[in-house]
């Protein structure tokens, strides 16, 4: 079997723009099976295509083609470009950031820029606005059903010249019973809100199930929650409107509320205005 | 060809969650194919669930593996459980009420509760918050690609324990020409509400395609809508803005506005608060 | 390789309707592959759904059968029917307008109209408003598996007597260095507004890249946006927050704003109220 075009935008799905990506691929070969992440990545938000594009991809085969289109900069000098990770599964972007957790985890083995003069959908020289169809969902296309070659892309160019967006990857700072960081990102739809500690760093700091954490959360610097919150296994664990912390699927810390928004309750926003410290008791 | 996997969920389509759930199954197998119900069932809401999952499920070919994710209470004791209908369908979902609606109709042949020592993705031990895809995307698609038997799933238990939401199974009072209930669901997209009575009742109640029914429509006692409706085979045969009584697709009988929102123009909920009496002119 | 089945409704995706179509899809050959254009055309938009059937469809392979349900008067005397275009391609569609800017482009070869006493799924003969799932799913579905070729649909009607809008079909007025028109479609997601004039009317008009053109915006006659815009290749050309003109990818001129949104910031509607005109510097 081909493997599957996997797609991200912030196109949103109200019209037919990601409808008229995946007709190019159908026509390059009806085979290919085209299945969404989401259009939904907020618009313009690279850090955020990068970090959802990094949760999905270790769950599919080897060899699977990811195509995100985040690309404020269409049609100006930024490349577009397909990443080939040393895991062995590929990806179709602009180069502006959306590799960035994927450079570090698991690592990119080789990148090339795309050759617009081969790759480029026939018809389309004229359009500057839509490379996620002229020119991404074209190429993915003919590398997933095999038309051409990952060499057939176009050039090679170094892999420290990838583009990296600096704040996705400040890790917290851990010591023995506490440790010190921010929100990494609210876009859970429960509304749990994610640290930017590891489950692994989490533990290794001492915090096992059962702990009662001090917590205490600042925006700016202001604390605005500051109590003791049980590390549970799952939410059923605490009463309903109870906050816990938990190990999330994505394997970073979270705390969230059983069956309720954290996010909107305290009103959180991602980023490093919103601190946070957890200290063991 | 092996049978499809129908997803329903609560999770939203903003991130990826779910496209995590559909790279598990093409893991255990590239051929098998994903298809969505919806992932905007409202939160929490285990009712809604069931009456959704019986809404669609009568219209795939038998075999199909439904699974639904509405799970409150992931990571606790709730069963995680593997239904066989008496049609031949199997439905791969939280034992917690959502096998309400099937359990009446089509009815279960057996349950079976997830073996997690042979049915859990391998590497997400620690992890209690997803289910949906540690545990039951990987079930559904072990038991869709044949590389497990429903005897293969784990233990069954008896039927009896099923799990069941005593609120949507109430029928509304029928006589002859006359019939008093309330408001099943207000999940119609355009608007119509839902009264719980089926159209195969309210024909033996004596009511006829051109007939004129007394509506009254009451919340919490208090009278709100008062009117002479249409029994109507569709909208366009009652003016633009009209209400109108019709037989609706998931064979309830659904009172609606004709191009208008009869839900928001009268602020309708669901539930027994909600109710209402037709009575024939 | 059977074609695809490609949808577009009015429906949503937050209930099991699409589902229950697809279902009935699987029913009828379960190798049929389904995708989906959009399911959230602006609800009874007849003139939306022709605008994005007519954009999506170039982009898919010829035979193609195209499914379309925007469908006020459902269960009423409209036709429901399959047209066959010139290019090949099928749609199966109410016969109320939806076939506008096919009809002109690429044009519409055959059409004839659904005999329901073959193509109707069986055992709905009762329920008169959902023809989306009861008739066009399935008589899709038949089409595109090869159980009934084009004659099989039922019989044929004159072309000339296909439901036409005449709102969506008129063109700006050109002449050398100026344009007047109206304002065709405001539903991109990022908030670009387009233009009843094509690309390639624009350039006859003298118009080309690096050139300023004043823009003078109406509503119902009354000037609310005036300035000296860039026609440019891209977003990217221009600083963000600053309007510019482009070649949309649907062919017609835009107006937009680099990572803004040119409709929300001065509140544009589509049609004639919303005048404008071009005139090069």
């Amino acid at each position: 079997m081909k493997p599957c075009i996997v797609w991200q935008t912030d196109f949103g799905l109200k019209w037919g723009a990601v409808a008229s990506m995946k007709g190019v691929c159908k026509q390059v070969d009806p085979a290919l099976e085209c299945v969404d992440i989401t259009h939904e990545i907020p618009q313009y938000n690279i850090l955020a295509a990068s970090r959802e594009l990094a949760y999905v991809l270790p769950f599919w085969p080897k060899g699977t083609v990811f195509v995100s289109v985040v690309d404020p900069g269409v049609g100006t000098a930024r490349k577009a470009s397909v990443a080939l990770l040393r895991d062995g599964n590929y990806v179709v972007t602009p180069d502006n950031g959306t590799l960035t957790h994927l450079f570090y985890e698991p690592g990119i083995r080789e990148i090339r820029e795309i050759d617009e003069s081969v790759n480029r959908y026939p018809g389309t020289e004229h359009i500057a606005v839509f490379h996620g169809r002229d020119l991404f969902a074209y190429t993915a296309a003919r590398l997933a059903a095999g038309v051409i070659s990952f060499e057939g892309v176009g050039p090679a160019y170094p892999v420290e010249d990838v583009v990296l967006l600096p704040q996705g990857l400040i890790k917290a700072k851990t010591e023995e019973g506490r440790v010190e960081g921010f929100v990494g990102s609210v876009g859970d739809p429960f509304g749990s809100i994610a640290l930017n500690v590891l489950t692994a760093d989490f533990r290794k700091a001492g915090f096992a199930h059962g702990d009662l954490v001090h917590v205490t959360l600042a925006r700016r610097g202001e604390v605005y929650f500051e109590q003791d919150v049980p590390y549970a296994k799952s939410f059923g664990f605490v009463p309903v409107g109870a906050p816990l912390l938990f190990d999330s699927s994505t394997n970073y810390i979270e705390l969230g509320i059983n069956q309720g928004s954290f996010r909107d309750k305290y009103q959180v926003q991602e980023g490093e205005d919103y601190s946070f410290c957890f200290q063991r008791i």
